[in-house]
């Protein structure tokens, strides 16, 4: 992974934003920029007249974690405490203006940083820097989320050969996961979703100790990360025969999600690729049922930039891969949601996870 | 659960810290006081002249989970964010002074919510009031937390039952997974650490995809949630027979453990509880590689108030639940660390996680 380019592109935009130095507390962003995934470090980004230097700050646990993964920054196991020994460094290089992450530095975080920092260092929010960066994937990134999302794809007949009515949902997931550490997985990428019968109506409802009835839809939604880096994808399978009304709340969804795949491209706003599919979700009946936004960025994070919502002016570009997952719920009845990771290439787009989309009846 | 009395008591506290009225928006928080567990939900408690009044809001994803699970609160479907009625709510109320938790909100939405909110509403930090509560158990929560530690504990004969030289780590935490599974755990409440070999040496070795080799220690340290409450506990076992220096380690950790178990009792400052063990330690000649604190609480996050490290002045009180977990670590060649959850009961302490402590060689 080419950490140096990305501190040489982040050190680009710290420049035109008038910032001296970044401190970037926020792990993702801090495993982004030099490759650090334990879970506590403080990255300072001195920009400098001539040279950028970096210092990445953690505490005695990860000595031999940060001297492994590490790139392009000076490693300092601290002695009093990470953020404290990064703002003496920010004082002692005389800067003038830190910028800081407002989106996640607490207010608390922030006020002690202020006193460390004394009255020579100006704090100012640096806004979604990294974040914009983070956005348009690298090629070492996307050959790592294509091998995540496969993984995840492959996963799909493992864990529909565990579904079937009596089983609880969460021994499928166990079986989902188990086959997923298997085949390499680091670790799933958020709380897998088993939701069957009328749980299906619930958008996220998390593997549950409920045995799966005898007929009803069941969601799958899960992701592993891999190398670092996470999938996402959802299908909806039928146990039992579906109704004609199944069938076209199945159908509905799955139109809509093509119609939001298709609209995929560079230059194309987000809120039109949500737009699309919801239009169809409308046209047959279902707008009211379909409760969430279209989908979101993936990569060291499972819910990233950009955001695919309603009205969201933010253009696609080449390298930046979303998920597109409509969905219907209907309380009581049940639910249908279909997602797959998304590629925006130069021409137009790419579909990470290739499982088949047809309604499955098990 | 009586999430009722949670309330009250928050109340009182509001009241004695004058403030009008509390916005909760760290989940964990939310959930203490609500029973809401789902990811999008902002909690308004407003103090009132003669009673309280609380409103809970999320969006339409949670519209069912959010009218099963809260207690105490109306339930508000946000129609713009949660966070922006929350606060229309705050300036309808006319209240003068809003508590926020201050280190959980970030810089931007502190901003944000003070142009919400207008003049006529002051915003103040509200200290650790909801975490001061937290840490104190209830009779409902201290069921809860004895059932996640029992199940922990009792997963472990299975978890040793797959570990063998040439197995991966991994392959070992799905295992565990699974049968956590099976026993009704709704998910582990970290990532799953199975560090074998030089690993060991790692305090924070997420399971990975390497095999175990022919001999050395492997640290087991896993956790489930059961019931929206966590266990946490960690053993040490060895691959093959033990060498002389490694039964040295292994017993100067259970020494140091059973030692800081020992000084657990209502009055003691948390930093007794930690200079119990590490003086042990120091005497055997392993000071240096302890290179993490003693312990923390355990309850619906895995790591919360109160902290059992150095210098710590908190006074343990009956209710609260903590881990204590010294560890060495020895780089290039492996690392020990033992850990059960303790209760501080009004005589003394319980131990919850019974599962044996003698050295077990496989």
């Amino acid at each position: 992974m080419d950490y140096i380019a990305r501190q040489k592109k982040l050190v680009d935009r710290l420049r035109q934003a008038g910032l001296d130095a970044l401190l970037v507390t926020y792990l993702p962003n801090v495993q982004y920029l030099c490759g650090f995934s334990g879970t506590a470090g403080v990255l300072l980004v001195l920009v400098g007249a001539r040279s950028p230097k970096l210092f990445f700050y953690t505490d005695g646990r990860y000595t031999q974690q940060a001297a492994e993964q590490v790139q392009g920054a000076k490693v300092v196991i601290a002695k009093k405490s990470a953020l404290v020994e990064a703002c003496d460094r920010a004082r002692k290089a005389e800067i003038e203006i830190l910028g800081f992450e407002a989106g996640y530095l607490s207010y608390e975080i922030h006020g002690q940083v202020r006193t460390l920092l004394g009255n020579k260092v100006r704090l100012k929010p640096a806004g979604s820097v990294i974040e914009q960066l983070r956005a348009i994937k690298d090629s070492g990134e996307i050959d790592r989320i294509k091998s995540a999302a496969l993984l995840a794809s492959g996963l799909l007949q493992s864990a529909l050969g565990a579904v079937r009515s009596g089983v609880a949902e969460n021994l499928v997931a166990g079986e989902l996961e188990m086959q997923a550490r298997k085949a390499g997985a680091e670790k799933m990428s958020f709380d897998t979703i088993v939701a069957a019968g009328p749980r299906s109506a619930l958008p996220h409802g998390r593997a549950s100790s409920q045995a799966i009835p005898e007929r009803g839809f069941i969601i799958l939604d899960y992701g592993v990360i891999l190398a670092g880096y996470c999938s996402d994808m959802t299908r909806t399978v039928h146990v039992g025969r579906a109704s004609a009304e199944e069938r076209r709340m199945y159908a509905a969804v799955l139109e809509a999600q093509l119609a939001s795949i298709d609209a995929v491209r560079p230059g194309v706003e987000a809120g039109d690729v949500d737009k699309a599919g919801r239009e169809r979700l409308k046209k047959a009946g279902f707008g009211a049922f379909f409760t969430h936004s279209t989908g979101h960025g993936v990569g060291i994070e499972v819910h990233e930039s950009p955001r695919l919502a309603k009205d969201q002016k933010q253009k696609l570009e080449p390298g930046m891969v979303v998920t597109i997952e409509p969905g219907i719920y209907i309380p009581g009845k049940g639910g249908v949601r279909i997602e797959d990771m998304v590629l925006v290439t130069d021409s137009g787009h790419e579909v990470l996870t290739p499982a088949a989309k047809d309604l499955i009846e098990l």
